[in-house]
């Protein structure tokens, strides 16, 4: 039975006779634990975090915030070799947990860094120049960002266990505020192994972090106005969030971060012999494989140039049949499994509806041969890629949250930026093309659908960081179907879980309050970068 | 009955028998006119906006947009007086009249010049510097702002009939979308007729602004991903427009501004006989009496050090003493009407409830004595005063919308930063005092709960735009019971009406891009403040 982190001590849950959910392999489909979240203390646990976490975090400058990001990072590489183990167990490939815990590390270092460099070594953040608001020179405005007085609830979803709670608590620390960490059931296991790495290594203040297994749904109504709901995962359960009575009526800040139908678009100048064509394939197969396509951010639709359809077709399907598939743990697997057999269902569903209104081009939809583990007990599936009618509905709005993808003819620009919108708002497009005034034109275009565009051509095509990988220096987050949400975007992402205030005062006052400022600096000055 | 103006003409409803509703004249109860939005097909509203309002705004430069902005102002200012005429009939003296009309002229060249100052010359807005995002030089990531493809649906309060239609107007255009205003139905004759003076001044591209007199539930359901709803009035609408399906269903962007119970706190420090106490008292009495207190940023709850109870009440109750009540168009009249005989009745119920709590010390709270009107037909209120314990719930939960606010005595500066928060989250608060290490201390407790601070002191009391004054420059918009909505706050106002995007691409194709905007900048030059 998972435990769950409470006012810095370890707890079981109490469920009911069968009430607590199993959680298997899913390689071996073997049990690794139950989890329930009966019997847990959440008033208190939520009490604590604002009465305890939030008055030891915002008393800290935001370097010595920084501070503590640092250690969080250090120790959890120390015992990244656990998390990689555990991964296993969830379906991932040692290139797939990396990418989740070698990530999610990434983004807590880079945050600190970014913190030292960019926010003053104080608690607060002044944003000015303050301007004169009245004839006189007595009477300016500023803006103030100060730490909210609430918690952080963190609702994840089950394909980033690692990865997202860094990501989250990166920037709630620096923000001053304590985290609440709900993982989703299915990889909730690997969740409760990082609180465990965090929670030994002693380097978080009180009441900073607290972890909650299992249903987080009896806590929802004791949300208050300071607090922020942080959520990622599927529409569905965003909107149910999004208008629980007590987020409704205490305008609890609420952040979304949902699956969209990412597109990738092959502009007209590409041609299929040159370096730039061979990368778009690189990139699509890699989209389409890695962490077996359970990425909010993959690669769904490939959309192309009517006249390149079928050599695309081939190209990702011999790049496809290349990939090996069965036990993560095994040498020589490229891709591992989904994480449930309910997943791998749910999957091969959603292809299904897809290719109605197409044709199944490479991967068997039904089964897949595997190296080293059971095809009925892992969540196994083929990669499978469709050929589909660019003006059907379905390709634009079923989300095969595996490795699925469906390419889709344009006639001409037109009818691409049209499709590019009937993903309804994504979290990231890429548009690959060397001609630069055409790529000019379409970004603009295809900009206010998407929270991220990356823009791939010849020259930069060695280094790019891919298509499918949020990075801290940039939002995370998309309109529409997206959610409404961002996240990181730098600083931006901790400001962002401020409160912002106007101040409408007197210079004399706001020299006192910049002088504060300069000596909380002083005392610490060796903290500079 | 009163005309919408749709798709740039002039239609009016057809209510089916006595569904439209009457408005009455606040100070006479006459008739003014009769409002209904039966029969009004939004759906085709709604898509004129988008594919014609939204094409034309969206490709035309910032600058462009801010000389729209200008011949806004200079139409409505031509015809100000017009305006003012009709604003009595919703009760308003001339000063409050003002307030509404003049600010929101201010507002809208205010806008056009910081456009002018702050923007580029160009179509979208980048943000950087751009960063390297992996070892080599190739790869960068950077943020641009694009307009939204939709809409923005202007949901208004009552009390501000021109400045929130022409405040939210500014920066729609800014940002490059068409908007639909729907004006509370109290006063949506003085809506209208901005909207004629707009619309016949010619200076609009088409679809830029609509207008629906009454209902807007029915088209709700309309918007869309890249529409905006943004609304003034009630936490209890903002609950029922953030909860509709099509809003939640795809991530409809939304803002509130609801009323808050505002709160001013005399700091320990100002004694009685000071000029700053003075001016304190001057800012209560103003502040409740202004518009007869109708403003959600308005002063309901006056803290004060509990030794000073006494003084205060006093010297409250004697400036309230000397407002004239009544006719507004009438000659020494100080305070009008509110805008309706069942806004009177709220008022008062609201007023019995806070004084449940305490006693009435200063005004009638059941009949008002009144210059040159019926104080039967018309909507008048007597300014009230009321004492209350500062422990008891109501003075901190019920707003009474009219010139009514209770003093409540603090023990301690911990005391009064508790009280502060039981407020739940406010627009504004004004901070009297001169002692500069209190203040700085304080404000950082206030901040997270208020959109605003008003920080008055003897340097700036005389230059002070007033604790209720939202100003274009600072942000209007406060947490929790307030709204959790942003508003102005400078050029802020409109970005966060655009889309941002992450950009990944090459140093060459950022520089195509910021060379597109060079060209525009080089081609109409002369726009540059």
């Amino acid at each position: 039975m998972l435990q769950s982190y409470l006012q810095d001590a370890w707890v079981s849950p109490a469920p009911k006779a069968n009430s607590a959910l199993d959680v298997r392999d899913a390689v071996t489909g073997d049990l690794v634990c139950r989890v329930s979240s009966e019997g847990l203390d959440m008033e208190e646990a939520f009490d604590y975090a604002r009465r305890v976490g939030s008055r030891t975090l915002r008393d800290l400058t935001f370097h010595q915030r920084a501070d503590i990001l640092e250690a969080v990072a250090v120790a959890v590489r120390e015992r990244r070799t656990e998390l990689y183990a555990l991964s296993a167990r969830a379906g991932a490939t040692l290139t797939d947990a990396r990418y989740d815990i070698d990530g999610g590390i990434g983004v807590v270092r880079h945050y600190a860094g970014r913190a030292r460099s960019e926010l003053p070594n104080d608690t607060f953040l002044l944003e000015g120049p303050a301007e004169r608001l009245a004839r006189g020179e007595d009477f300016l405005g500023i803006h103030i960002n100060t730490p909210s007085r609430g918690l952080v609830l963190q609702v994840n979803a089950f394909n980033f266990p690692v990865w997202a709670p860094l990501e989250k608590l990166a920037q709630a620390i620096l923000s001053g505020m304590p985290s609440v960490i709900k993982p989703a059931t299915p990889t909730a296991y690997l969740t409760e192994h990082l609180v465990r790495i965090v929670a030994e290594a002693g380097v978080l203040p009180p009441g900073a972090l607290q972890m909650i297994a299992g249903s987080v749904s009896p806590g929802l109504h004791l949300l208050r106005e300071q607090d922020v709901l942080s959520f990622t995962g599927s529409a569905v359960t965003a909107g149910v969030l999004r208008t629980q009575p007590t987020v409704v009526a205490k305008s609890v800040r609420f952040n979304a971060e949902a699956d969209s139908v990412n597109a990738i678009v092959l502009a007209p100048d590409v041609q299929p012999d040159s370096e730039l064509f061979a990368a778009f394939i690189r990139e699509v197969a890699n989209e389409m494989t890695l962490k077996a396509g359970q990425k909010c951010t993959a690669i769904r639709r490939i959309l192309v140039p009517h006249e390149f359809e079928t050599t695309v077709l081939d190209a990702v399907s011999a790049r496809l049949s290349t990939v090996t598939i069965g036990n993560p743990a095994s040498d020589g697997v490229q891709m591992g499994a989904v994480v449930s057999l309910e997943q791998r269902d749910e999957v091969r569903r959603a292809a299904r509806r897809i290719a109605e209104a197409g044709r199944f081009v490479h991967g068997d939809p039904i089964k897949v041969e595997v190296i080293d583990a059971d095809p009925q007990r892992g969540a196994f599936l083929d990669t499978i890629l469709i050929s589909a009618d660019p003006d059907a509905a379905a390709p634009h709005e079923v989300e095969a949250f595996g490795p699925v993808a469906s390419v889709l003819p344009y006639r001409d620009t037109a009818h691409a930026i049209d499709l590019l919108a009937r993903g309804q708002g994504s979290l990231v497009a890429s548009i690959v093309s060397d001609d630069r005034s055409w790529t000019t034109t379409f970004l603009q275009e295809a900009a206010p659908w998407h929270g991220r565009l990356h823009l791939l051509d010849s020259s930069n095509m060695a280094q790019t960081t891919g298509h499918g990988s949020p990075l801290p220096a940039l939002k995370h987050g998309g309109p529409g179907r997206a959610g409404g949400g961002s996240e990181m975007a730098g600083i931006r992402g901790v400001i962002d879980l401020m409160q912002r205030t106007a101040l409408q005062a007197s210079p004399d006052l706001l020299a006192a309050l910049q002088s504060d400022s300069a000596t909380n600096s002083a005392v610490s000055g060796g903290d500079a970068p």
